[in-house]
Parts: structure tokens; C-alpha cells; sequence
């Protein structure tokens, strides 16, 4: 795992925040109703995540291998501008989204917590999973974040980016309404 | 932090008790489904403590900057008197529900979980916040609770309001049917 | 507290176990819909206690202050026999059911979870709470199970009641598909 | 409870894996909606446990006691060829599977986490539980997952499974795009 150090020096350099859905934005379950719904538990606290994110310019993707309408108007209601649902690969799907916004791939971060989120990690700037992902992820993370995917993990980085980046000072006076 | 005894004496002044919903009354998630329809976790126990203070003349208000229909049918239920949703400037739409009930500032109570409720904090008599929030809302607060979001905090809060104002025990043994 | 030996001879003893809903059969919450329904949280281990008790002759009711088809429905497929939904007076509810079976007030268990839970206490024969319950329904009552609401505690009662009647042994062997 | 190097052994040989669904996909909690429809918590781990399994030819069975139309929406999604639901007999419905799939009985593995998955395990070649089973369960079973039920045990039995047969990194290497 690389240093502090080295970490910050990547997330400084983050354009693209690129997220896996389950395990990430929720604890990993969801709902199945029986008549055929499904419904998807989110964290109002992540949401205020994203929304620093695209508040500051840095672009937000949710990359899924399910295909879940609940995730659809999540990333409607939160004004996420890339949404891939049920990619078979990651990778070409997260760097079809960086090339779109001519992004390049050290300025991605790439969020997941299974074994089909690794090979997105290989090309991604900074790569992080959750401290419940399988071991090879952890290895295979550049951040491991504190908090459990649904329950802030993606607030977390959020965090982390706009602090490596020196922006949280000002996203925080705004949203907590003291003057600058 | 004020000490104990400034607090209680801040919540015997207390005549309005004006809450988030999102973090307050639930942990921070909520269900989203995939037709369209959000659902929100109550806790029942929440709810009897919003009794308790409204069957005390204890004003009551729901400030959130989420639209939830279930938002608006639990507080109708509960016959909680003031709703604001889609709330994006907390302090003064709290303070505009306290002129509307002739309440000042410093008999409002005001309890939040996130970023967004800082500034409702400052003009609030009384300000509470829960274990789990951000190190500013926990810094700011006058309290912090022993019970989660969506777990009892509400719950523990209007106790609080009710043991300081003397008026518990009467509630105890009307709601557990005992005579006075 | 009552003794062991007492709490043993008083559930031996036992012809009705009632339940609160709320705090009880769930964890305290509800899922509140945008479209005005809810939904109710049960735990198939707490279904198979009651029907354990059921098959065993032992009477079974719901004493509920809130007013959900959910548990309506949750009774109807458990065969509940007995259901009272937005009941004030859980003491007297609790009363006319016995009444109508024929059942002693030392002869009900009764469970219960909150404030309004304590009048039912004072007439049931064993009176029973969760661990997550407030002070004063833990020190009136006779048990306290070790599981929570919602999570088996439903379950833990049932299994003490056959246990105290010798009838675990039987009930054990039969679901089990064990020879006797 | 055998060894583990008994219980490898016996891995080694599974040619279907058979599932409980309550208490072992699920945390034994399912949701009843107020118009009668109910809804189950499934794990996306889980998910991916079970198309292991099935791209590497091992078959896998649902047997329930509940009907549920989520329960067969899932089975279908997972592509998973045998379900049994409102099942009263287990043991039969479990052995019925293994004779139209042409598999012995120490051939199967059985997962379940209450009394009436009992008569099942005694059959099974293998038969696991969960950590928070009845203590009945624990002692009959060959195996008892670190995971709880819906929080990632189905997964954690398909990789012993696979791991026991020497085909975990194959799968592990197909799925996290890696060169063989």
C-alpha cells in the first residue's frame, strides 16, 4: 500500500470520482419485493458527498453490474452525470467515461468492493475498497476507507478528496452558511 | 460544551423542539425503490416522544432538506404542527416557524446530524446532535446523545426536555397508567 | 426480581402469552412508505416460536397501540388467534381475551417493550421486556430475555414457556423429524 | 464436529449446493408490507457466491418453508436451477433434487439455520449453519460459517466449496479480469 504521502499526491490529482453501487453506496443488500421491485437503502450523508464533489467540478460515475432502476433515480435525484448499469467490465467502462471527458486515468478514482472491481483498480489513479471487501481487495486498494460501504464510506472520500485537494474548507463554510 | 446544569437550565426554557429527520429520526438511510417511491425507517419509541412533548404544550418541528412523502405522512400521524421540507436554509426557516408561534430563539431546540443544520445551531437555545455526526456538529452542539440516529435519539431528547422542565413523571404515570 | 425457581413455577403455569408488536415482534421500527403503506420487519425464528406455542395448545395474542395491515397480516399467517390493533388500554384488552378463553389473569404472559406496556404488566402472571427496554419496564418486570426485539426475542419466550412445561423435549423432536 | 481436513475431504466431493433462504441468504428478516406483499434482503456477495458456483457446474437447490414470490424472483435472477418452496419435509425435497440430478447424497451440502433443516443435514454429505443458529443446529452441523446469514455466509460456503476443489483462483482470476 503506498505511503500518506503518496495518497494525497494522487487524490489532489482526482477529476473523476468513479463508484461501484452495491457494497459501496449501501451495505451490500437490497430489497426484492414480490412483485418484482427492488428497492435500494441509501445514506442521505453520501449524498452530501456527491453533491460536494460535483459542487467543486470533480465528476461523479456509478459504474454497476446490476441493473437496478432504484439506482437509475438515485443518480438522477443526486445529478450524477454517468451512470453504467450492468457493466460486464469495469475497466472499459470506466475508461470510456474518462475519455468522454478527456480525463486522464491517473485523475481516476475508482471505488468497489468485490472481485469484479478489481481490474478497474489497475487502471484507476486511486483505487479504494471498504474494510469488509475480500482480502485481494484490500491488497490490490491504494485506501481502505473507516467507514462501511452505506454507512459513510462514501462520504469519507469524498472528504478525503476535497481535503487533498484544499478544498473542504470552503465546501464546508458554504454548506455550514459561515461567511468565508 | 456548556456544563450540565447550564444545559438543563437551557432545556427548562424550552418551548419548541425542532428536529432534522434524515440522521435525527432515522440513521441516515432510507429506501429507494425502484418505481419511484421512497420509504422511510421510524421508530416507534421516537414516536411516543413526540407525543410526550406535544401532550406537554411542547410545540413541535420537522426541518429537513429532503422531499419525502413519508416525511410528510409520519408527521402527520404523529400531528406534529410544523413540517418544512426541502428546507435549504435551516436557521431561517426555524426561526420563521418560531416568530409564527411567538417562541424566541432561545426557547427553540434544535437538533441536527449534518453540515447543512450548523446554522440552525447558532440561533437554537438548546443544540443536539447525535454520536455519529461530524466533528463540527459535535463541537458546536450544547449535548450530544447517548442514542443513535433512528435509534431513540429523539426519544432521549424530549425526555431530556421533559425531566428538565419537572413535567417526566407526570407523563410517566399517565402513559403507564398509574395514579398521581 | 422474582426468583429463578418462581419465574419457572409462574411460566409452567401459562395458557395465553400476549405480545406487544413494536419493540417486540421488531426492532421498534416500521418502514413508512411515500405512497402511505408501511411495512413491518418480522423474523421467521420468532414465527416458528409462536408456532411451537400454538401446536402446543398455548393461546397467542397481539396487544398493539398502532394500527398496521402489516401486522394484521403477520397474525392472519401465523394463526394468531388473537389481535388487537390501536388498543389505549392494553391492561383491559389483555383482560377481555383472557375472559373469552376462559384464562386466568396468573395463567397470561405478557411482553411488551415501552410505557404503555406497563398496565399489562401488573395483571399478567409473568411479565416480560427486552434488553433495549427503559428502566422502569426492566425493573417491573418478572424476565428480561437476553435477545433483542426483533431479533429473537419472541422466539427466546416461547422456548421458555415449553421448557418450564416440559413440552420443548416433544416440540423439539417433532419439528426436528426426529422419532420420539 | 469432524476435522477440517474430514471436512475438505468432503467438500471436495459437493456436486450441489443446497440453501435454506431465511436465516441464511437473509438475516431471518423479511419485510410484510401493508397490502400483503413482502420483501427480502438479499446480499449482492451472496449473489456472486452463487454464480461461482454455478459457472464452475455445481448445482444449487433453494428449499424453503416460506412462500415467497421475492424468494423465486431471486432464484430466477440467479439463474438457480432448483427451488422448493412451503416445503414440510426437507429431508425429501432435498433428496428429490439430488435422485433428477443424478447425485448421491454425499454429494450434496446442505445449509439451513433452524429446527426444520435438522432431518435435512443428516442426509447431507456436508451440512453447515450460522454462528447465531440454535444450539442444536451447531452441534449437528459439519461446519459453522464466520459470516452471518445475509451478511456474506453463502459466499463464504461457495469459496470453501471451490477452494476445497482447488478452483477458487481459477474463479477468482476469470471474475477479477486477470490473465490465467
Amino acid at each position: 500500500m503506498p505511503s500518506d504521502r503518496e495518497v494525497t499526491g494522487a487524490l489532489s490529482r482526482i477529476r473523476l470520482a468513479a463508484f461501484d453501487v452495491d457494497g459501496v453506496f449501501t451495505d451490500g443488500r437490497f430489497l426484492l419485493c414480490s412483485d418484482g421491485r427492488d428497492a435500494v437503502s441509501f445514506d442521505t450523508r453520501d449524498g452530501l458527498g456527491v453533491r460536494m464533489l460535483l459542487d467543486e467540478g470533480i465528476s461523479v460515475a456509478l459504474v454497476t453490474g446490476r441493473v437496478s432502476d432504484a439506482v437509475r433515480l438515485r443518480a438522477e435525484r443526486l445529478r450524477i452525470p454517468h451512470l453504467v448499469r450492468g457493466s460486464g467490465d469495469k475497466r472499459s467502462d470506466l475508461l470510456g467515461i474518462a475519455e468522454k471527458e478527456g480525463i486522464q486515468p491517473a485523475e481516476i478514482l475508482f471505488m468497489g468492493d468485490d472481485l469484479p472491481d478489481l481490474p478497474a483498480f489497475s487502471v484507476a489513479g486511486v483505487s479504494v475498497t471498504v474494510p469488509e471487501a475480500p482480502p485481494e481487495l484490500k491488497s490490490a486498494a491504494d485506501l481502505i476507507t473507516e467507514r462501511s460501504g452505506g454507512r459513510g464510506a462514501v462520504r469519507e472520500v469524498a472528504e478525503l478528496v476535497l481535503r487533498a485537494q484544499q478544498r473542504y474548507d470552503s465546501v464546508f463554510r458554504r454548506l455550514a452558511g459561515q461567511p468565508e
